[in-house]
């Protein structure tokens, strides 16, 4: 089973819609697919072939849309480097997945030594040879691959083939709906399935991408208010942020604008209704590395009923929960579908990722009467305290409905006592006792949840999209 | 592979939105799968099974598309048989495709006589037994059976699965784009894949589907003015009546109207560009059975300029003219993609309908230097009157069986209310009277297949091999 090679059908079918725009300048799918076959031809000229694994580091730009769409055509597999790890986080994956070479933008470079680093400079000034691409990708083909850790904090390496990233496209607009003047606004990592999706989105619908080099939400108030792109993917922190730029500046919304789509944890309700208010709907959505990006979705007319659910499965999609028997009951979510990965690289090749051709996604969640899928915790930031499950989600939920807490994260602590106890950490919107917010948890979650510790603090750790890294703030106890 | 129970799923995922409407009756997704239930559960009750292959027998009203929805549900193939042909045809089509059981709409059981059928009263009547519909569909499961003449003039049993409708419904969407408020207005035939497909789009995107029981083009005119629909699927014939309706009632389309696909041969330039003037835009397609509707679209902004032509492929799909060297070079048309039956069933069960995986469309054409297909001629001559398809070698058949017959030849005539009629040569063996043979014609075929015009001639013109050559006829009308 194949497809038409996506960058040249769209060339061929709309090669006159814009495919790409940065700062000033745009591409239309005609434009970039003659750039991606130029650095074909270069890449190929360097030594890259199909089949070749190359890791690529680089921040958001086009130079790294036109490298990544070079090997697309040339038949690469491409191991997404996130530019904030460590050098020995990098090393580690370059290692780990063998990448025969290592593709790196040239403000990185000292991020990594390795005898196969070639630098987007390199690539540039290289003439290209003659190339001619392949007319049809095999389904089952590796386009990209994204580390992720788990519960084990040893990061895998995640297969996304091309009919994983297809069938995430297609579900995603059998859901929400898409139109030839669509343009995505994109300031999520590129090597993040959160921004990668949307380049996929881009070449599969047709559709441009406003891509930003890093979020900034006064810029992105700006394009929203200008009315210049019709998606966003946000996370509860940037859309906090831009609503605060848009009531500060008193600034309206585009009624060009449709849908955000928010991953990376729930978004608390207070700021979809605030979002609501601009016109944009938002709908919280479930997902991860290993299915290339959403699973399920709310819808915003649920949203207010359903407060804290990520909504239902996409068409193509199931849910259900391990050993659950009736609605409510709280287990292992379990995800089978088309966008499911085939499975790891490297070391954890072996393992397997499905059962009965169902992930096991190490989440613990529940389905309520309707089906909608609460997600209740990330299974490796369970506490267990004194016998109890606790879940750090339920607590910081209770300390962002504070007025004064802005950001709130929660893990645990070891106990003699206890075995373990919730600890938690808060940036503040305005000054307030500690004492004053454990009172306020006491009167809303059982004791034995109440924080035993709080501590105030500037900013909390978080990942490349701002996803709240609940491991790293146990470093910090 | 399998996809998520579409009805199911449907129901589960948007089930308050609307899924069919007829006359002043609306059901949505949730009610429609429900009365899909108990007719799975009445079917089952009358004997009906998994893999049972069922022959339906209907005009267009809500009562077939709950036999459907039940046929889908229990997991049956679907015979779809034309309620416009005669009883021997029926009974051909019948015979050929083993149908276990033949369904019959009450107000066309004088059409069929079979052992094994089943009125759509007693269904209706019957009461229903407990049925658990199956979670999942396979890919490769037939969904319905369509007969469709070529060459031989003997009708085959087009085969077309889960996976082509998808594939058909998704490539749409993703050429002309889809919305939740979509709601497809429906006039063509149910039991042809224009129809059909339909109702294939609005289980896979959860669209609404206004059905009327036939075209009538005040009714179509006054559904655009009232901006009921998104979309309509016509043909050149149907498309030049509203657009009567709509000058001659000075009335307007709503803007809430999006798109038209035609399809069933070449609609007129003027057509589109009278309908542009109404603000509705007009797709020309081309498809067949064998591809489950559309495999090329052309663009209203390239109709203009491509005159004639039928477009680019949708995105999933590719065209190459057999042997053709450079651009304009005209051969067989070949068609790739997951849109083609995998076969027929029946007495060509053991044709192989692609080669290499490309389906031989029997049509010839050429592509231009921007790819642009353009159909020079229809595969054994066909004749597309009033949207049916007339394969002449069929009703030559049916001469060809009179005693006084000793050669015959049929071909189009061009026709301002049909866009094309079949008109009949002869050669005869001895004397007989026209009227005896067309009378002798309407016993065995659908009265739109019947000569508009029979004339006895001499001779009949044919090649070298003594080959009909069907081309000439028209240069004698």
């Amino acid at each position: 089973m194949t497809y038409p090679n996506w960058l040249s059908q769209r060339a061929h079918l709309s090669g006159s819609r814009l495919a790409l725009s940065f700062q000033e300048t745009q591409w239309t799918f005609s434009e970039i697919n003659d750039v991606a076959l130029e650095y074909a031809g270069k890449l190929t000229a360097l030594g890259v072939q199909k089949n070749t694994r190359v890791a690529i580091l680089a921040k958001s730009s086009p130079e790294f849309v036109f490298v990544m769409y070079g090997c697309l055509h040339v038949g690469c597999e491409m191991v997404m480097l996130n530019e904030r790890l460590a050098r020995a986080e990098l090393s580690y994956q370059i290692d780990d997945s063998s990448a025969d070479y290592v593709l790196v933008d040239d403000v990185l470079k000292e991020k990594v030594t390795d005898s196969q680093l070639i630098l987007f400079s390199r690539i540039k000034g290289t003439s290209p040879v003659p190339f001619t691409p392949q007319k049809e990708w095999k389904k089952e083909r590796t386009i990209s691959i994204m580390y992720t850790s788990g519960t084990t904090g040893n990061p895998k390496g995640v297969r996304q083939t091309a009919e994983n990233h297809f069938s995430s496209a297609v579900s995603s607009a059998l859901n929400i709906g898409i139109s030839p003047e669509d343009v995505w606004l994109c300031v999520m990592p590129l090597f993040h399935i959160s921004g990668f999706s949307i380049l996929m989105r881009s070449l599969i619908y047709g559709m441009g991408v406003r891509l930003h080099d890093k979020f900034d939400a006064s810029s992105c108030a700006a394009e929203l208010q200008a009315g210049r792109v019709t998606h966003m993917s946000v996370v509860g922190v940037t859309l906090e942020r831009m609503l605060d730029v848009l009531a500060a500046d008193e600034m309206s919304v585009s009624p060009k604008f449709k849908t955000m789509l928010a991953g990376g944890g729930p978004v608390p309700v207070a700021y979809i209704q605030r979002a609501a208010s601009y016109g944009i709907s938002v709908l919280q959505t479930y997902g991860m590395t290993e299915t290339s990006s959403q699973t399920t979705t709310l819808q915003p007319a649920d949203a207010a009923q359903k407060i804290g659910s990520s909504g239902k499965p996409l068409f193509l999609y199931q849910v259900k929960i391990d050993g659950a028997e009736k609605a409510g009951d709280k287990g292992e979510i379990l995800i089978h579908g088309p966008q499911v990965t085939p499975g790891y690289i490297g070391r954890f090749a072996d393992r397997n990722v499905q059962e009965d051709g169902w992930l096991h996604t190490g989440d613990v969640g529940f389905l309520d009467e309707e089906g909608f899928l609460f997600v209740v915790d990330r299974r490796s930031d369970l506490i267990v305290s004194g016998g109890e499950n606790v879940y750090p989600a339920e607590i910081e939920k209770v300390l962002l409905a504070h007025p004064a807490v802005r950001e709130a994260g929660v893990c645990g602590a070891p106990s003699d006592e206890w075995g373990e106890v919730p600890v938690a950490f808060v940036v503040l919107n305005k000054p307030v006792e500690t004492d004053e917010l454990l009172v306020y948890c006491k009167e809303q979650i059982a004791s034995y949840k109440v924080p035993k510790r709080l501590s105030i603090v500037e900013t909390l750790p978080r990942n490349a999209s701002n996803k709240l890294l609940r491991r790293e703030l146990k470093a910090w106890l």
